[in-house]
């Protein structure tokens, strides 16, 4: 009798005293929920974290120049989910990105092939969405970009950290992980690597290696997820090809970014890859579209102006990097141990073995400065322990000098370093 | 013995003949993913889906304008995620939201109140992800926005729609449900609704309702999930407070977006919630933040002109509303039922028992005309079964008479319509 009942109920719901005290949705949360966050306090006055840029080094007299051109001759498309260019995103953008894949990765692929994310975060999303459940098992290097272990963590996946040495992931222990989950038969879904400047330990996967690791995958029947965000930073100019180019398989999925070459504050990033699995990143993607003003200024920028921009902002992050290891042996002496990296905005550091950069980041940050603990960016806690990241290309040249003068007297003061 | 096993593998891996065979993705996929996303093929000459708007009534001039005072003031902030704003969005756009939904919604609330959002559809993932697990139950419009039923029946859900009148979610079921879910021991996880031009229905929940809804979900410890997006468009200007600005308890969640009242393709839209919740939505929120330009463009102009642009706007979509209303009785005659909208940018249609819509989505798109089925926007399909949702800001005024005049001959010739 559902109207009995209803009616009882309503007359209860009438009397109830509760109509002014705070609801509480404590109860409602799902199991499984992040922490919540805590309330943004500002930034810290030497912010060594996040993949943050040159703010000295945005473009903006061509940003602006492309805003006012795009917007000019096509601005009434914004009144279309994906403007005239379908659900992959802005096509212009994707005709850029095939040939800058084309001139500089030797990534032979249309814009057909590509799909515009919001930021290569969404591209790990859409990757993992696509690919992984619960219980799943993927390969990736042992010291490894903390966004992309945190999500295989959230998802109940696997991660197995293959160690790295000065030319980045190493074969040999690959190929052994390969070998005994196969006879535990076990298929890792993904082999995923950051082959390109590694993050954090800035290292490029040398030719013969890709080769290596495209034999094994083949051989295993593993597909690479090859994340090449920072690929454009380095100093040389000179990358070695994708993976994904060197891939006659199709076995291969390439993201990438406007993040680390633009601006990260545009969430603009795209995801190359086979129709048969992009079509069901696609499928995920119900956002109704990368943000299309971000795309739009992006390829009219770049589509002009991209090869001229970059070189300008290597140098300028070269030069931070130099100023960032002259203050590390200044400050640090023999007690910082770091190779000096071919590329990137980052640099990977190990600290006497004495000292815990968990520990460290807390007392860090209460010195005002703020850095990354080894241990959030790997999967080998022990072999992180005692390492930490440092970002610089955000830091003015003062900043830096001051902020590892700073950490290094946290160091001296917690951990009694010796040549500190 | 892994290392025998690994050489082993790796001689019979280097023997394999199956190197240049194509990868195959498929036995990689997880169970449940959804179909594979079909090639874009290019808009339909009458395109009556989507929420698109009217291209002529994108204010170019203006966001030019502040594309370019933006950009010169604080470009060089898109160095750094976040820009200077903290994760929750753009500062500026958040201080103007709050000064919107307090002088439109009588939202009491500050820029703290307010996540910025990826559109409002990442809204609807992030409220979503914070509250409902498989299983779970939520009460809905019986006749609701598509891409909010998929996202329920994606996650495992259980919607019970509520139908509704001229004055949308009617109270006395919904009292009803309520009750006999109480009975059941099942404690929904929210109503959703969008109370203000309710998607596809167009209705306006009154004060009274509103103040009904309120007292029902307080009774039951249900929150309230209010989807505001379309609120700035109802022709009068005059809007009810939302159901937000009535709860004084805190347990309603208030989403809403600029797609509807600047442009679509801008992918911005915002949360207002409490914190408890809202702190955690924020950390499932793992994007690197919203993009940043749209953001600023958007704050820049709003700031100044929001309140000159929407008007206008408005006053653009009732023409072409009446251009489809006119249509509609030109071709259709009595057989094509539907009130007069108050707002927005669609028309639901009702079509005489013999038409079933699904089937005549198919013909229709042989035709040149697609339309949204009712089927697709109910959680009652033999209730929507000849139904259909049509909407009219993109199309020019000729495109609507044509495109109804199509229409109209196909259900012509595929249902033989009395009058039409």
């Amino acid at each position: 009798m559902p109207r009995a009942i209803s009616l009882l109920e309503q007359i209860i719901a009438w009397v109830r005293p509760d109509m002014t005290t705070p609801f509480d949705f404590e109860p409602l949360l799902p199991a499984g929920l992040p922490a919540a966050a805590a309330r943004w306090s500002g930034r810290v006055k030497y912010d060594f974290t996040g993949g943050n840029n040159d703010p000295d080094r945005v473009p903006l007299d061509g940003l602006v120049a492309a805003a006012n051109a795009v917007l000019r001759r096509e601005g009434r498309t914004l009144a279309t989910y994906g403007l005239n260019s379908g659900p992959q995103g802005y096509r212009p953008l994707r005709q850029f990105l095939a040939a800058k894949l084309k001139a500089d990765a030797a990534i032979d692929c249309t814009a057909d092939d590509i799909l515009m994310t919001s930021g290569s975060l969404q591209a790990l999303d859409l990757v993992n969405g696509a690919l992984l459940e619960r219980g799943d098992t993927v390969i990736i290097e042992q010291d490894c970009y903390q966004g992309s272990i945190n999500r295989l963590v959230r998802l109940g996946v696997r991660p197995i950290g293959i160690p790295l040495d000065g030319e980045g992931m190493q074969m040999e222990p690959l190929a052994n992980v390969l070998a005994d989950l196969k006879a535990r038969d076990v298929r890792p879904k993904f082999i995923y690597t950051i082959p390109t400047v590694q993050n954090p330990t800035a290292t490029i996967l040398p030719l013969e290696r890709r080769r290596e690791m495209l034999r094994l995958a083949g051989a295993y029947g593993v597909p690479i997820f090859e994340d090449d965000c920072y690929a454009d930073l380095i100093w040389s100019g000179k990358r070695p090809p994708a993976i994904h180019a060197l891939d006659d398989r199709g076995g291969t999925i390439h993201i990438g970014s406007f993040s680390k070459s633009i601006a990260p504050a545009l969430r603009v990033g795209y995801i190359v890859a086979p129709w048969q699995v992009l079509s069901r990143m696609l499928a995920l993607k119900t956002d109704g579209g990368t943000g299309a003003l971000e795309q739009m200024v992006l390829a009219e920028f770049c589509s002009g102006q991209f090869s001229k921009h970059v070189p300008v902002l290597r140098a300028g992050l070269r030069a931070k990097l130099e100023t960032l290891m002259d203050a590390l042996k200044q400050y640090f002496g023999a007690a910082a141990q770091f190779d000096d990296p071919q590329g990137g905005i980052f640099l990977w550091i190990e600290l006497p073995a004495s000292v815990d950069t968990a520990k460290l980041y807390h007392s860090a940050l209460a010195a005002g400065v703020a850095i990354n603990p080894g241990p959030e960016w790997s999967v080998n806690a022990a072999h992180a322990r005692n390492r930490l990241r440092l970002c610089f290309a955000n830091l003015s040249h003062e900043e830096i000098n001051q902020g590892v003068a700073a950490l290094a007297e946290v160091c001296k003061r917690e951990f009694a370093l010796a040549g500190v």
